[in-house]
């Protein structure tokens, strides 16, 4: 590995602990939980991991003396900074509890637990990764582990490598997963725990006792850096306007932690849009709204700030993106036949409903060709591929245009296309994100010292200073509600989306009118590591809002 | 202005300064100097600012009393990181020369120069935009400053607030336009001075005098931030080759320098691809033989660089554009009949000469599409429209798609597109454009002090502390040629290319066939500010190279 000169000087960055951490721990058990919905199924489900205590760890209790053990870790799913921080954190833990102790990292995600690809962990190569991203230490991979088959593989080469706990990190997935495999360990009576991490920069991966998940902090400061930097752009040349799309397809979080950090202009929660049962026409009609309101004024530039999925929760789209999924997938040689997509944008819009064609025939042909022609290997349109971003500025164009006429609009508008995501996925993890992530590490050590499973690591009180942190477990049924996943129902830990009643939320609400029309960008710049903590060590606003 | 806590931090910096500009400063008065190129052109031209000989600032001096001034200030052109701080200086630097001086900030670039829209800056205000990025405390534009009737409207307006200097921050079309201005107000008599200062994130203008523009530090560093995170996402997911366009249509120097920050799989050159005459498919091949060969050691992921005027340099592309602007300008409305493009295509290529045509009919048909309708309102092509990352992505896949037929590629390839300009134009300037523009901005005063005009302020020996750097003046004319613009011949500043003999791209060269295959990815991070001077004080790797 050749490093970046802050790469080196991060290197030697101690992460701030909770005290409770810092040296013995003794764990206070707490009440039996139960999970926050479906009581019944969940915990006939699982029965041997259901109902258990939350875990809450104090410091204290003297020296522990636990036996040498062996334990896997996975990365899986998608990237988030951070990651190699919990990797350290669960190294240095396992390895002052017993020296003799033993890591083992599994391959580019589950599919390695599966196939028994690792690497055993040493302090060497622990050392060269400690506070950097990327999940490049043992990589990460996006196989689900969910079948009763996969179960008996990963179980097998536990055995081998005498592992006594996995360690999971991942998203709500990947920890559905984890508490589901415990379960089955538990059943098979294998002896073998497995503890969870809540990883996921989008954010949907909270509750009660899960504050947040490890990532979204630093992944949410680089977007709020480039948004500042576009938003000073727009400012100082005053010609533009800037949409810019934020990865996190399930929930707005991310767009709204950006906003309330950079305040721009329009920013759009997918959440509101579906509770309030908004068309695409109404969400272009809000944004240019606001761009002939600004233009009014003499400012012809501005910002929007759009989710990934926007075009999953508006219901209108939702409905043609089913049919067409139906209908293409009945006509296909037909459409297929057609020399122009002229012709086929045609056909297809004779064969939709009169709603769903209504809605097809306003796209602009470019986006209506996409959702024609871009389907994935099941014949389904790639709503990933969208890009909501052009779809809004030529509709937001258009809109303007017929304005304009009208004598209603008197400005100018031209959009700049943005979508950030891979830019921030993989990003050095920052002061918060080092120190959560590694106390998150600790913590996993703990729980598989003392033999627990089926539990999720847990640190919170994350807006007070580090030393104040709470650590402990909690177990991962608690989280779980039944929901239906292609077509079947399944124990799933329930997704947090965007809180329309929570102070976040309201955050926004109450200021959109005054940063739609006054400009009141705010450039956070980079994420800082050496400077004072009023610079370097905030968590983010979210967070701050929800826990205050 | 609403300030992020970074911003406030960074208010109290205090730019490190060269010694010669701490104090009096006295004035070495070098030999005189001569145009670049076509002397006897550029000497009649400027009869009254040619040949003036270079100015070298050195400690001492005494105390100089120089008389109160009124000066006004214009930022021209495209935003670079650090114009704020050239405005500290000049305003620092004259109002310690003379406290009742006077600075003007004339509004939206040369245009409110023109119209007499201005403010008088004062400490408070400056204070506020100290080490910030934008160019919103004056505002920018793009108005070309270069007709005589233009001239006397400045003069005018300089006459009425008594100005005694304009100094023009922009990159070399603006200083052009300065040296014409400041051999107008000479010929005139007007004893109105001009002062130029080099500005450009592209790194274009630059000379033996000049060693660098401002902001291409800052500018680089941010999407080498980007282009990093991008990379250790690439290396943990290995599933994608990220395609990266970077802003800078004239010369390849951002590319280059993220380059040698980075270390990608792939950089494109467009001075090497003109002066090898490469055709797109070349190109093509170029980056599908890297994805070949990669993959056949189980690397299905990657990076490559692309200078976002690669199009303009691939002599076939050029000819094809040029073509198509006659053609289409010929063939409008017969063009505009067809019912659907595909139509249109075929009827443009049997209208282009084989050579284009044949081009033309290669490109993926969403380029055609483009080329064909997105015209300017003279009706040309909209070069700068061209998604080159999205296009070279295609043609890839087109070409390895053939390539596995022949059962010579047996790999994956999915490609993601990502376009960065407006991500650093306005970013924070890093501690470098920070120390380096304040220094430009107190050099201007001294030249202002000194009566100079036709001279740009010259601050080198930049790769040295900044204790150590020399400040001074460089007339215009020194980096001048003649050059066909628009149809006619023209003096002005030499654009500097990438060298292709130089040191920054020999060694690119020399390590590209290592980077291509070995994944050898630096993963710069953000700039920071307060760190160690190996992390905070370093600048560009080119100038590095160049220098040593």
């Amino acid at each position: 590995m050749i490093k970046s000169t802050l790469q080196m000087a991060r290197e030697s960055y101690v992460p701030k602990m909770p005290e409770s951490l810092n040296g013995g721990v003794s764990i206070v058990v707490g009440d039996k939980t139960q999970s926050v919905d479906d009581q019944a199924d969940i915990s006939g489900m699982f029965p041997n991991t259901y109902g258990m205590p939350i875990l809450t760890f104090e410091a204290g209790g003297g020296p522990n003396n636990y036996p040498a053990v062996n334990v896997g870790v996975i990365l899986s799913g998608g990237q988030a900074p951070g990651g190699h921080n919990v990797i350290s954190g669960l190294f240095d833990g396992l390895t002052s509890q017993n020296s003799q102790s033993c890591l083992f990292g599994f391959l580019g995600g589950p599919i390695g637990l599966m196939d028994n690809q690792y690497i055993e962990l040493n302090k060497e190569l622990v050392d060269h990764y400690r506070n950097t991203g990327g999940f490049d230490m043992i990589g990460s991979g996006r196989t689900k582990l969910e079948e009763t088959g996969q179960f008996d593989k990963v179980l097998e080469n536990c055995k081998r490598l005498n592992i006594k706990a996995l360690v999971i990190i991942g998203g709500d997935d990947s920890n559905t997963n984890a508490a589901v495999l415990a379960e089955y360990f538990q059943q098979k009576k294998s002896g073998v725990q497995v503890i969870g991490v809540p990883k996921t920069i989008d954010g949907d991966l909270k509750n009660g006792m899960i504050e947040a998940s490890f990532g979204f902090d630093t992944a949410c400061k680089v977007y709020s850096e480039l948004i500042g930097n576009i938003q000073r752009d727009a400012y100082s040349a005053k010609k533009y306007w800037h949409f810019i799309k934020l990865m996190g397809r399930s929930a707005s979080h991310i767009a709204l932690e950006c906003a309330l950090q950079t305040q721009p202009n329009v920013t759009i929660i997918s959440e509101e849009v579906e509770q309030k049962k908004m068309t695409l026409q109404e969400v272009v009609d809000m944004i240019a709204d606001v761009v002939v309101k600004r233009a009014a004024d003499g400012n012809n530039f501005g910002s929007v700030l759009i989710p990934e999925g926007l075009v999953e929760f508006i219901p209108e789209m939702k409905s043609l993106i089913a049919e067409l999924n139906d209908m293409l997938a009945k006509h296909e040689d037909e459409v297929k036949l057609f020399e122009s997509n002229r012709e086929r944008r045609e056909f297809v819009a004779q064969n939709l409903s009169a709603s769903a064609s209504s809605v097809f025939v306003s796209l602009p042909s470019s986006i209506a060709n996409q959702l024609m022609l871009d389907r994935d290997p099941h014949g389904n349109v790639q709503v990933s591929l969208i890009e909501t971003e052009k779809l809004l500025i030529d509709m937001v164009k258009a809109q303007v245009k017929a304005l304009k006429k009208q004598e209603e609009f008197k400005g100018k508008f031209n959009g700049q296309a943005h979508f950030f995501g891979y830019e921030g996925r993989c990003a050095s993890p920052s002061n918060f994100d080092a120190d959560y992530c590694y106390a998150l590490g600790i913590t996993a050590a703990v729980l598989v010292a003392e033999g627990k499973t089926g539990y999720m690591a847990s640190v919170r009180n994350l807006i007070a200073p580090s030393q104040e942190w709470i650590a402990g477990g909690v177990p991962v049924t608690m989280m779980m509600n039944m929901e239906r996943r292609h077509g079947e129902m399944k124990p799933v830990i329930q997704k947090a989306l965007v809180d329309l009643k929570g102070k976040p939320f309201a955050d926004l609400v109450e200021h959109r009118e005054e940063w739609a029309f006054s400009t009141s960008y705010i450039y956070p710049g980079p994420i800082q590591y050496f400077g004072p903590p009023s610079v370097c060590d905030q968590t983010t606003i979210t967070l701050q809002l929800e826990q205050k």
